[in-house]
């Protein structure tokens, strides 16, 4: 397989990038809350990729993109453009696979991102996102160091990769009634969102985003992709000028809606997880837990899968969100957990 | 099954422990680390009971006592006296059996833990456990409120209820080499001790207490059980004046050796656990994580098993302790993961 030929994004596909993964991957564990349940009136099951490789679901997809492309990429290595768990997840492939890696990543990528990616053992380099697209300085870095970019999202075999996820949760349950989760570039809800509609056709599938940002949302609205200036808020793993072309396609399909959290929202469900639940959880890892704490979906009754994407925080920057999220508690935003 | 005819501790005991709580306790997540593998040079198996119900390893006994007692404590309903962790977890175990119950927690109990045994239904009375022996306290509270007293650790079925964890761990993994746990009471360590030993008699159990209390590791070697004043330390859950007179008798026989961390030690590995593994964990629940990653055990080449105890503790005190822990690392204690 080459990256001329992308193949169909199917659920047969996303079983096998299921055995491509087995014994390299983590089977992550789904955590269960009576509080999170009694909270919502329904049957939760959280599925955590915090303990996944790397931090985040992002190595299901690297893993599985550059396995499949081992001829080409054996002799001249792997670049990748990102904010740091995609970053983190083809550094790690790298490594297992013994190849070249260098990463070009965001001059405001939190601090643990940055050294845990160099710690894997690839070169960081930095650049300004808010100056320049994060396509284009992709490129420009790959066209540079001669090495073979893996997509961050924007590929069959990247959602593919993200989808495992979601065949984990369903071997450990029934079929959901609705899924959960997080939108960046839409790799995740393309890949864990085809699968959980191929298995339950009538399962409802509702991506997260930040409300600073909302591009996917007026991008499926509009019924095209639209282009926003990005604007700096906590998710930094859901920031992004406009949604991939090629998972926007995807999200048509398979996202019935999307609905948007605000930073006092995630910083409160990031609380609750920490203080309920024993998670660790970043920002944009924390989102879809947010829609559901906050009240944006009514899920009464229902079984649902959430998908909590990373838990890459530093103890520092974790205390100076939960210093924050103290004073927006004095300010009336609402405590999930104190209800 | 009555209190006056307590069974022996036996690995037949655990097993049918286990059978009485499946479906009731979680069958919590035993976690991988790549990087606390290197840095120990071992094959790390983190059993994480901060997933369990009420946040700690005491469900499983807790109610492997009472659903044992039903006869008697569905007329008298229960209490006990803790320090926080048995606390919520007998309140659960109550709520769930639908019966009474009241707890005596020491005026020191972090809030945190005060508010969760309170919101499982639970009457919380507070005692100053610097001026009066945990033990005397419980016996004048149940005498005073007629209720039926769940003990904390010193009983075969307290003990058979925490062993259960060491059965989920081996359903995972071949036998391990080394078992490393925290001495509170001594009811983990000796269920577990024994459920490690009938499975493989080979296996090291080495016990992991608070070097500001030393009393376990001070009475196996003086051979019966020593009395000391308490002192404050980090580790609430492992603040005892002597070990438990049935446990002490299970720990000469099980435990190999007792090693001792420091609050340093323990915060350091606090933030090893959060930073690198993603978890939440208290200061007890951290102590056998800090004997290893401070190097108090030689692990080498071993299957090592560590149970995680408890993941007890709020935002803000966390957020305390990490403070402090900066701080230690300034005075010059090495951080596990700066190595």
């Amino acid at each position: 397989m080459t990256s001329s030929t992308p193949p169909e994004l199917t659920l047969d596909l996303i079983r096998s990038a299921a055995a491509g993964l087995a014994g390299v991957a983590h089977h992550t564990p789904t955590v269960r809350s009576r509080t999170l349940d009694a909270q919502v009136s329904a049957e939760v099951l959280v599925k955590c990729e915090s303990f996944q490789r790397g931090g985040s679901f992002k190595f299901r997809g690297a893993y599985t993109y550059v396995a499949a492309h081992l001829d080409e990429v054996r002799q001249r290595g792997v670049c990748t453009v990102s904010s740091g768990n995609h970053a983190q997840a083809v550094a790690i492939t790298a490594r297992n696979l013994g190849l070249r890696c260098a990463v070009l990543m965001p001059h405001d990528a939190p601090a643990a991102k940055l050294e845990a990616t160099r710690s894997y053992g690839a070169q960081v380099e930095q650049y300004d996102r808010f100056s320049m697209p994060q396509a284009q300085a992709g490129a420009a870095f790959a066209e540079r160091t001669g090495l073979t970019m893996v997509p961050a999202y924007n590929h069959p075999l990247i959602a593919a990769g993200a989808g495992t996820a979601v065949l984990e949760v369903a071997g450990q349950s029934s079929a959901v009634d609705v899924l959960l989760a997080p939108i960046g570039g839409g790799g995740l809800i393309s890949g864990c969102g085809t699968a959980v509609k191929a298995l339950s056709p009538t399962a409802t599938v509702i991506g997260v985003e930040a409300a600073a940002s909302a591009v996917t949302q007026r991008s499926l609205r509009a019924g095209q992709r639209v282009e926003i200036e990005l604007t700096p808020h906590l998710a930094d793993g859901q920031m992004l000028t406009t949604p991939g072309s090629w998972t926007f396609g995807i999200m048509q399909r398979v996202v019935d809606d999307v609905v948007l959290v605000t930073d006092d929202e995630i910083r409160a469900a990031m609380r609750f997880l920490f203080d309920r639940m024993k998670l660790v959880v970043e920002p944009s890892g924390a989102a879809a837990c947010a829609a559901l704490l906050a009240g944006k979906v009514d899920v009464a009754g229902q079984r649902v899968a959430v998908i909590v994407s990373g838990g890459n925080i530093g103890v520092d920057r974790f205390g100076d969100l939960m210093t924050e999220e103290a004073s927006a508690a004095v300010r009336g935003v609402p405590r999930p957990h104190l209800r």
